[in-house]
């Protein structure tokens, strides 16, 4: 439907660190984007597979990758490799961004850095860490300050065949943010800038529990009606939540917020929502869980959000009762009638002093005024 | 699936003025939830039918209606019935509010004044005015002060099923609000409480517009990551002209707001999402016109945003894109290619100083300062 010729940013070389989905989707578009574009996988049989035949093996199969890209792996680059690069985007899961980064750290040329861009959604097992924070502890404030994050409502399958997609870019330094979005923007793929890297990747982690929510309700034979209202209502809980924790309110009204959320809600193909649908017709998370293969992220992210929203002290009914049907073994319908008995409240009361974990974050970050 | 037997509010006298889908609906809800309702339509058939068969002639018509609901009408209501009523609730056009409430003013005793709740939405055509505007100009501003407003993603058709339903119920004075939300909340039907009512008046109009332009892109073969996009970057928009106008931003994230919006867009049986679907595909308007029989309340809506947008000065390159394919005969998938074509921009830009029109219209309310 587009030329592929406009290309606004200069050419740059990127090396995308992971070859699944998301990563592979990326590192065709920014090849697209007439960006030399190298990806590696911690898979020697992909890379080499994708060298010979410009197809993944994995994911996206049917897919002709862009000759552009040149896979490598399965050791991890070396300095002399990322010293060339312009942009290091990282298409790993949020759980191994911190080995990752911790080997790269020692490669890096801080006075020379790359931009540095994350992908990934979600907080960490181990420590309900969010990415920035892992940044910060591996690489130190200064890379921390500049790493760059996108997210936003982005099926991979429709990226590689350009359908129309939008996305949020933000970072702690702006300047930073807009010089991703001239790395990828294009008009099929459009970047909005913002600076609040911690309300985009709060809203990205999130938004799995309330997936698992909205499945439920379908589950249970809900309609229309009670969707929309249960997405608005899970919106009005992130935002809650991000704003105790000391985002701005108004990230959540972008695409990594309720663009995602949305997205999330509405495809009865994701993983969250599957495990909330099947919930809701009955099945144990057991059965689920081994039919599925894996664990669902939400179903993770819960666990976490609940440590969090505990710490924050601010209601989050809907994650609540998500959690104790996950965790405690509590009927599904009755945790839904429960949550509708509910006395009526104000519709969106967002808490006044907050930011307690922000505060905790920016000091980490030498930011602290 | 729940008992009907809560009834949290003391019973009131209600009298619901329209027995159309959302009325007769509403009227059925408050009968059920145990209190005396009386549903004015001005057409004697409907009433007498209504009466004998417990059923509407002409809407949700295999519904069998609470025998709790006594229709009256042609003739408007006279003063004596109105002043045993404890509430009056208005499900009429929003074009036909103004005259509605001209013929009403004598017969209220201000003393003793009704709750009185509209649920109608959008502007009216002649004026671009905010039904809160025509409740002052008619009324007088201590009406329109306490007046309530109620909006959310709500289906009439699900409503009398008992599907759990959530609305936003907005006044400026929040104890009416707070009053309304007694009279209507049931676990199946809550309520959340709100300040905005203005917000709320503009988020129920200006969403026609937007699920035109979300039927436009799946009309033109556009995916989910183009709509969730869409939606997004339409509920950014409608923030952004809110907020200009005076209203709150966050008003947005509400039932109201972005709940109505999304169940707006991704309806395929609305007629908003119809016209733009089919617009898409590549009919004329007046093709669409002719054979849906009427116009779709966001054709209209389009024109009268198209005015208050250029007087606010504020972006609004969706509701451009629409209002230009609906009145300026320009080719759908070429606007599409003009908005993905615009250069990138930070997310979230809300105008700073703004409020005109909020301005004015506390003026006439006597609450500017």
């Amino acid at each position: 439907m587009h030329s592929n010729s406009h290309s606004p940013a200069p050419r740059s070389k990127i090396l995308v660190f992971g070859a699944g989905n998301f990563g592979s989707c990326l590192a065709d578009h920014l090849a697209d984007s007439e960006h030399d574009v190298y990806m590696w996988s911690r898979e020697a049989d992909l890379v080499e597979y994708f060298n010979q035949h410009h197809k993944n093996l994995r994911y996206l199969k049917d897919h002709d990758f862009s000759t552009n890209i040149r896979a490598i792996g399965p050791a991890l680059p070396e300095a002399d490799l990322i010293k060339q690069m312009d942009v290091l985007l990282f298409a790993i899961p949020t759980d191994g961004v911190r080995s990752t980064l911790n080997q790269l750290r020692p490669r890096l040329d801080e006075a020379n850095l790359p931009l540095l861009i994350f992908v990934n959604k979600g907080i960490e097992v181990s420590s309900n860490a969010l990415t920035l924070e892992i940044i910060a502890e591996t690489c130190g404030k200064d890379i921390a300050r500049v790493a760059t994050f996108i997210s936003g409502p982005s099926f991979a399958k429709e990226i590689v065949k350009r359908q129309p997609t939008m996305v949020s870019v933000a970072s702690l330094s702006e300047a930073h943010a807009e010089r991703a979005s001239e790395v990828f923007h294009q008009p099929w793929f459009r970047c909005y800038t913002g600076n609040d890297p911690i309300g985009i990747e709060l809203a990205g982690a999130l938004k799995n529990v309330y997936a698992i929510a909205a499945g439920m309700a379908d589950g249970l034979g809900y309609e229309n009606n009670t969707r929309a209202s249960l997405i608005t209502r899970g919106l009005s809980e992130m935002t809650r939540i991000g704003t105790a924790y000391g985002a701005n309110p108004l990230t959540f009204l972008s695409l990594a917020g309720v663009g995602d959320l949305f997205l999330t809600c509405s495809s009865p193909t994701s993983r969250n929502y599957t495990v909330g649908f099947r919930l809701g017709k009955g099945e144990t998370l057991e059965e689920i869980i081994r039919t599925l293969g894996s664990v669902a992220e939400g179903v993770t992210t819960a666990k976490g959000l609940k440590a969090v929203v505990d710490d924050l002290g601010v209601a989050a009914p809907i994650a609540s009762g998500v959690y104790e049907v996950l965790y405690e073994g509590k009927d599904v319908e009755e945790r839904a009638r429960w949550l509708m008995a509910l006395p009526p409240v104000r519709e969106l009361e967002l808490p006044e002093k907050a930011g307690v974990p922000m505060r905790h974050l920016m000091k980490k970050l030498g930011l602290d005024t």
